[in-house]
Order: structure tokens, then sequence, then C-alpha cells
């Protein structure tokens, strides 16, 4: 098929098109090797290009490349959480946090090398674009909860399960990807659930958010199955009430 | 009173004593600065020695130091999570609880320092450090659970619920330690409480251990608190059932 038609075997790229080549290169190899692991003749050689024409692009070498890689990593990742603002809370949840598992899926060893710390090319630059990926995860969730002005604790609940999300990826790829991507996915939203519920007990804000959302949930849901599997554990339990 | 007595005025300590000083005032420094901001002088002059004597017990500089004073930092935090194996679980882990917190309050800008990353004391040892500690925690807290061999559901919550003390513990600090440590507790107690009762719901390990801990609660205590402040904002969607 190659040799049918006009295309040239070989053309030369413009300057964009080179950077953008250079780019997703780097990417896909930093997405699976520790950042220690790659070189810039690893990226050059996989482009297809001379060393001295990847320095030409990021004259500041492979921590330039780092850094623009994982920018247009960030950027991919904070897409995952766009979803259209109808339907129940978790099915959009659930739908966000398939896009963001897949993404930790397919760059399994670059999420683990960037997460766990302690790597050459961490930077307060490249902790910046982390925390900018997480705190538009937080805005995304609180304007999908209908919250315009979050309080303090709505705000912290959020926060900390968008961490708690991050740590189980982590724990996940430990534990060579077990278990499989729908039962995790599937565990991280009846975290949600309990977590935004036990806020809602100690946060007026919080409460009047979670009725409303409970509200638009299916009995054939998330939530729906949640309960009918959690109510037999604490069924025993009235001596509490 | 210190012209008193036969103490003298300047005693010469021993090696121990004079090693264990340097640490304890590293550690203190360290404790309320970031590590960039912290010099070899710095922790002379506050011990009242000279530059030269820090390096006779240091020679690796402040990389060392730094990393001797997360040591007995790492070892002073794991002696949080020793408590008695009677009463209730939630009685337990709030003891716990406490006492993390109020290290994380008094080693504040250490803390934030050392769990943001980016850090230049950064390395895979003091990353192996900090993960022996969250490793001890999770530990203690499946032994307190009663699971002998604990299996990957029920680890993943405990390690999962443990980053997430940690994310809410770093987002305190960012608050200028808002709500007050009590409320921040219980509210962490009440995560803790609703991770694992839904892990229970789908995993029947987890689902025994609940089970048995729940019967072992009291009304007055936070499970009994957690469920009566919990029902009226649930008691709603009774069309989930």
């Amino acid at each position: 098929m190659s040799s049918s038609g006009t295309a040239p075997a070989y053309r030369r790229l413009s300057v964009d098109e080179r950077r953008s080549q250079l780019l997703a290169t780097a990417l896909g190899l930093f997405a699976h090797r520790p950042p220690e692991d790659v070189s810039l003749d690893d990226v050059a050689a996989a482009a297809g290009v001379s060393r001295p024409l990847v320095y030409r692009y990021f004259p500041g070498g492979k921590q330039q490349l780092y850094e623009a890689a994982l920018r247009s990593a960030a950027d991919e990742l904070e897409q995952c959480f766009a979803e259209p603002h109808t339907g129940p809370l978790t099915t959009r949840l659930s739908r966000a946090l398939d896009r963001y598992l897949e993404f930790v899926d397919e760059h399994d060893a670059g999420f683990n090398a960037l997460l766990r710390g302690g790597s050459v090319v961490e930077t307060s630059r490249t902790n910046a674009i982390v925390d900018e990926v997480r705190r538009a995860a937080a805005d995304q969730i609180l304007v999908h909860l209908g919250a315009r002005r979050p309080g303090p604790r709505l705000r912290m609940a959020v926060r900390t399960w968008i961490s708690a999300v991050e740590a189980a990826s982590l724990i996940w790829l430990d534990e060579d990807k077990q278990p499989p991507l729908g039962e995790l996915r599937d565990w991280l939203v009846d975290h949600f659930i309990a977590l935004i519920t036990v806020t809602a007990g100690s946060d007026e804000e919080t409460a009047v958010l979670v009725r409303g959302a409970l509200a638009m949930e299916r009995a054939d849901g998330p939530v729906g199955g949640l309960a009918r599997r959690v109510l037999p554990v604490v069924g025993d339990a009235v001596h509490l009430l």
C-alpha cells in the first residue's frame, strides 16, 4: 500500500509537525520507562532523527523534553474529566474514572515514576503540573456536584478522594494491575459515595448536595447496588442506633 | 538556679549524647522550615557548636543529617500507631490519629516539604523511609482489624485510606490547620468506617471483619454517631433499595 499513491517515502516535516512528533515519541518512551532510563539518544533513535536535531527543538535537553511531554500528558489527562452534565452523578464519575484508569494503564511506568517521587527529573515545575491536574479534577467534580462556592469541608473531601484515587492507582500498578480495571473503578466510585455521604453527616452544604445527587440515582445504578450490598453487612448493628 | 549546685556551666558530651543532641537540633529545624532553608551552619549555631564538629559527626553533611533526622522522626511516628488491643476499633483509631495529627502539627513545614515532593534532599532513601512508615501504619491497622492474612482488597482499602490521611493532612496544613484537629480526626475516622464498610460490600473477608468490629462498637461511639447523622441524609433515597 505504501508504494501506491503520491505520498513520498520521506518528507520534510514542518517545525510544528517535527516538534509534535518528538513530543509524542518522548511521551511514548517516558510512559513505559522511568525517566532515568530514557536518554536523548533513545528519543532521537525512536523518532528516526539525529541527536542534534532533538537539541535544536529542545535546547534544554532531556529535562525540557520531559517537562514538555508531561505538559502534553497533563492536557490529555484533564480531558478525561470532561463529561456532559446529564444523568446520575455516579454514571458520569464512572466514565471519567474509566478514562483516567486507562490513562494510568497506558502510561504505567511513567505514572509510577512521576508520582512515587524522588525522580531525577522531578522539579517544582513538574510538581506544579501534577497539582494542576489534581485541581482540575477537583473543580470538575465540584461543578458536577452543583457546588458553586464549595466550602472547606466539601473541598477537602473531594481533594482527599482524588489523592486516594491516585494512591489506589499506584497500589494497582504495584499489584500487577489487580483487580481488573472495572472492579477498581467500581470500588473507587463506592469510595466516593461513601466519603461524600459521611461528610454530609457533618457538613450541611454537602448534605444538601448529596440529597440532590441521590434523588437522581437509580436503583439499578452504583448507589442502589452499593446500598443492597452494604445493608446485610451493617444490618446486625442495630445496637448502634 | 544554674549557679547553685555542682553542675558545670559547660560539660563535654559523650559521643552518643552529642550525636543525639545534633539530631534533635536538626529535627527541630527541619520540622519548621523546608530543607532548602536549613544550612549546616544553622544546625551548628542552634546546637552551640562549630561547623567542623557537625561534620565530624555527619561527614555526609546536610544530606546525611537530614536522613538521620528523618529516620528518628519515622521511628517516633511509628510509635504513634502502637495501641492496646482492647475496646472498640474506632476508639483505638482515634487515639492513634490524635498522635499522628499532633506529629503533623509539630513538624508542619518539614512534613509538607517531605511529602509534597520535589525537595532537594529527597532521594530513594528518604522515599523508602516514608514508605516504611506507611507500611507500618497499614500493618498495625490490619492487626487491629484481626486480619491475619489480609487479602488484596482489604490491603488496598487500608493502604488507600492511609494515603488519604496523608493527603488530608497536607490539605489541612494548606488551609492554616482548619478545621480544628479534633474535627479532622473525627472526619478521618468516619472516612475509615465508610471505606471499610463499602469494601465489605464487595469483599467477603472484609465483611466478616467489619461485622466483628461493629459488634464491639457502642451507640455513643463514633459509628453510632455517624449512623445517626447519616441516616437523615440518605433517608429519602428509598427508591434506590
